[in-house]
């Protein structure tokens, strides 16, 4: 005898049949793969058919239809869930498939994986990452419905409870919140059982409370037919809704309500009863044709039309409209500043962080399709779009969005956006990256067109002291794969820099940017830092060494060259903004640049560890492996060596 | 004529000159540094007098007096504020050290810093670390509490804007309020304004809700004699407490309520006419000594007796009770494993996670002084103390916290702890370390005895795929400075690994655990481990290379070893459980384990960078420089080359 789904209400035979079919699909698959999560399955398969049912407005057989609405599954641990789900609703996905959930190679792997099973929006695991990228695809529909008429979609996204107690996902809420998305539906699998046991062992929130300080409408259901009923409401109010599904974790399993049922295969037996509970003939992966053709046809049924409607509004767009729109539907990121004419300042010196103030103006006003903020830090990392406007609940069209002191919530709200089409970009100090690690992981895990602006990038920070200097940023940020980490050392490499990241197909970027105003050089050349390195400064012969460095110590590096050459010692410098890059080149170019017989010194204010590729002998490394101090910015040089006085007096002994 | 203070209520004419004189002091700190943050120096003002004057049992000339009531400035940009009124108050800080405000090497930093300003309770600046690290001196304030009746303080902690926009915010008052934490009182400087403009820019939580969502007891107060009454209430509440303070930021100042005030020195002028309005004289740095000395009288009279109290009672406990306190007091962070006898397993393979277990278990039953829990990991990484308990509102005696979901907030509570005189440990997996790496840098800086313990530790986590398996987050961890990590291969170097870091005296360590069950070996030595790294297998002569690895591949590189001599070929195995430990070793050391003239090879499952410092030839680093995948722990390794058979040709190749 099938059982209701929450254990209040009846429900329609059929849907019932088509819910324990996803489910038992799914316990299938995780008992195939000896891996996986059961509890969630078993708790949210109403929330998955009833969305997918109901209300997404979606095309299984065209999965990047760009109007489409999203569907970002927070707990990204409920994986086999939307896989048989997606397979039921029609999507390429097989039988065979889903028989393959977590093996090598499949398209149905442990967690969400963006660009690998049709149907999945973004790659989940990582909590609360889901709802606040969520914010960031809210805040893209918002902007692009506001510049596109055509585009008019909803952002839908499962949490379980591990969501709501990240911190991220509180300053996800508190921003949507405060700017109105509604657009943005929350559904929460509330189960009151987390991995290591009852929720009440370390969570108590008051979720209608909570919701209430944070501008979210609440609801709270126990059955899926009000849960329906709750979903449409969700679409016509003005404000983000949370919707509170009470459900039991586990729910038929024998282990039902437990912590156990969490993140373990069912025992064999647990299967039998539990299929034999819900109607199933006991044979893994058994279906019903015709229980999946229902829910096939009640999506289709439902969305039929909705591609061509899109089509049609967007044919009836204008010229120049339709060419950015389909740039942005195509995914096409590439932006081009060719026909940007620099500005070059009077003085001699120029801060990066005032050079790519410049940039970032001309190629937001340039470009519908570059959308970006600042948490808090747009007075100190000047990017602020000054013919942008603010984008804001009353003004969804603005270019600045004032993302808080919400470090962690800016990443993930980035790759929201570069999801939805657009490049995105964000900034704070590079100090502070510390706090959004996890997004520009994903980022770089879904290959997304983000651009990070880390300004204050080194201990020339000053006064401020060592919580605002980075020392091991820059590194840990080189370190992490499919990451394009730039430090150009003057305006000529801030505009290489740009250049190079716009023009990219895709994968985040990230600027490490001096504060301080530096020397223009008349050697620095923006066409070479797509090689990462290039020679600076250099002399016909008798070339003593090497002196290697990027950023604000390249001009340490000259000033020392300059010096040491008047004592007849001749030392190229090689600026390096972007080591990766310059590692990547043939050998004949790396040859060039760097002789293999010639020594090799290296300045950074940093750690030392990457530059030991380059450089054998950790003592030819001049670094910073200890944090930073306070004090004026050349008291702090001289108290770590970075003095030209001491630089040289070192760099000369190294040479003897 | 003096203004009252937040301008609805008349004060006491000589608490307004002591405010005044503390206020103007900062302002001149700043003017004199030519940086600094003046808007929250005229704001919060009255709250630091507020505290210091009426309510902190402090000592000022025993500034680490281990009863005293702590004070966390978690907006750490207001230092200057803080460091005048620590002068005023009589702690071993002179005018000349105010002078100094900034500048290098003096005990006035940029942002205050522990163990170089005395009566600075923690090292702050990253916004939001401040009020999580003080629910973890609640926490430890309550445990000690309960186990030594003597130990009895109250934790104030002030915030502005920006901490409660941070998601660690929220986590922490979301884990306070739970646990119940009735010791702690945060004073919330609410001036509506932040960097970059008005806060209402980005933020509009309703501060009474959010409290209430969260369990915690919430005032507002408008003016300084409300706020002395809502302190003196907030002691008494059976619950945490906020007590919201609406300021005007830079009140007094021209700039009175612009973002401009914040964080740009006061224009002469403007100082001027400000120290007019507050009837001192306009001579930088001039003080009345009355008003000072009024102020050191107020807090002498109030906490005169209070450490003699403290003693008597101390020396009242048991001798046992009395050596701990005393250990713990003294910040003597040194645990002793000694006499521990390791229960091999019946079994040839144990995994580290489960020998972890075993030892934390022992550390924690035989040692008060060790506290620890797990972010809903406990199941996992295995650090639950069987004969612990938990720690609970009820209960503040157990010995498992359980963090929650909530990473982050777990690694400022673990500094919060051993702030206290506690060895603190945590434990997630590895990959979600990347959410607390800002608390990590900050135990780093503050030296604390903090321990990290972080499973499934590569890409044999197998069937997670991707976002659950770290690759950068080893060598991250590992440049990061003053941050001890080691990876065993091993029972014993598990073993090893504990009893260094247990012996430490202080700073954090890092384990990175494997999940899998792994060999034991007969040549794993954990008194080698405190050396970094030691030969594991050796032949007596025709040594034509050596593989060098860490953690679970330390096997890998055994049984390929074994494989090629098989084939004649000799291969040296070097374990290296600790990277950086090993670096530094003497030169004889170093040169005895990896003689220059033999071909050294590393393999480890994650990125190569840090290895050039041994293997100047990336191809000799067999590395993995990419995102992970999901599926089978075997599948996974092959499918990156990590299989005896594909390292097995490739290493005898390389050796050609």
């Amino acid at each position: 005898m099938p059982i209701s789904i929450f254990g209040k209400q009846e429900i329609d035979l059929n849907e019932e049949k088509q819910i324990n079919q996803m489910k038992l699909l799914a316990i299938d698959m995780i008992d195939n793969a000896k891996s996986g999560h059961p509890g969630i399955v078993l708790s949210s398969g109403e929330i998955l058919y009833q969305l997918y049912a109901n209300h997404l407005r979606i095309l299984p057989k065209n999965p990047t239809f760009f109007n489409r609405d999203r569907f970002v599954l927070s707990c990204g641990h409920a994986s086999s869930l939307l896989y048989s789900c997606l397979f039921m609703a029609g999507y390429d996905i097989t039988l065979d498939d889903l028989k393959k959930f977590r093996q090598i190679d499949s398209i149905t792997p442990g967690h969400p994986e963006l660009n690998v099973t049709p149907g999945v929006d973004m790659t989940t695991g990582p909590l609360g990452q889901g709802i606040a990228t969520s914010v960031g695809m809210a805040i893209a529909e918002k902007y692009l419905h506001e510049k596109f008429n055509p585009v008019d979609f909803n952002i839908y996204c499962l949490v379980s409870d591990g969501d709501m107690m990240e911190g991220i996902s509180y300053e996800a809420m508190s921003l949507a919140g405060h700017l109105k998305l509604d657009n943005l539906i929350v559904l929460y699998d509330s189960n009151n059982m987390s991995l290591d046991g009852k929720l009440g062992l370390s969570y108590s929130d008051n979720m209608e409370l909570r919701c209430n300080a944070s501008k979210w409408k609440y609801y709270c259901v126990e059955d899926i037919t009000t849960l329906n009923s709750a979903i449409e409401q969700a679409k016509s109010i003005n404000q983000p809704v949370l919707i509170e599904v009470k459900t039991i974790l586990g729910r038929g399993s024998k282990l039902e309500n437990t912590n156990t049922v969490h993140g373990k295969p069912l025992e064999k037996d647990d299967i039998s009863q539990l299929k034999e509970k819900f109607g199933l003939r006991d044979v893994p992966f058994s279906i019903s044709q015709d229980t999946i053709e229902q829910f096939r046809d009640k999506i289709y049924n439902r969305v039929k039309g909705i591609e061509e409607e899109f089509n049609t509004k967007v044919n009836n767009l204008k010229e120049k409209d339709k060419e950015i729109l389909n740039k942005i539907i195509n995914k096409d990121y590439k932006l081009n500043i060719d026909n940007f004419i620099y500005d070059m300042p009077n003085e001699e010196k120029e801060s990066p962080r005032d050079t790519s103030y410049k940039i970032i103006n001309y190629a937001s006003d340039n470009n519908i399709n570059i959308l970006g903020g600042s948490a808090d830090l747009f007075s100190s990392c000047k990017n602020y779009i000054e013919n942008g406007g603010v984008f804001y609940k009353d003004d969804y069209t603005g270019k600045n969005i004032y993302f808080g002191i919400r470090e962690h919530l800016m990443g993930a709200i980035l790759n929201g956006i570069s999801l939805c089409g657009l490049t995105s970009y964000g900034s704070t100090f590079l100090s502070f990256s510390d706090y959004m690690v996890e997004p520009i992981r994903l980022s770089a895990m879904m290959n997304l067109k983000t651009i990070y602006i880390f300004t204050h990038d080194s201990i020339s920070v000053g006064e401020d002291g060592p919580t605002h200097e980075p020392i091991e940023q820059l590194s840990k940020l080189r370190i992490t794969p499919n990451v394009d980490v730039f430090r150009p050392c003057d305006v000529n490499e801030v505009i290489g820099s740009y250049k190079t990241i716009l023009e990219k197909e895709n994968g985040p970027s990230v600027l490490c940017l001096s504060r301080n105003k530096l020397p223009i050089l008349s050697t620095s050349k923006a066409n070479d830092v797509i090689y990462g390195g290039y020679t600076l400064l250099d002399y016909p012969s008798n070339i003593r060494g090497i002196l290697i460095s990027s950023g604000e110590e390249v001009h340490l590096a000259l000033d020392v060259a300059k010096k040491l050459q008047v004592k007849g010692i001749n030392l190229r410098v090689v600026s390096m903004p972007n080591l990766k890059r310059f590692l990547n080149q043939d050998d004949e170019y790396i040859d060039n640049v760097l002789p293999v017989e010639i020594r090799k010194i290296v300045i950074e204010a940093g750690v030392k560890d990457l530059w030991n590729c380059l450089v054998y002998n950790t003592k030819n490394i001049i670094s910073i492996d200890t944090f930073g101090a306070s004090g004026k910015k050349e008291d702090v040089y001289e108290k770590y060596g970075f003095d030209i006085e001491t630089l040289s007096e070192k760099i000369e002994k190294l040479l003897k």
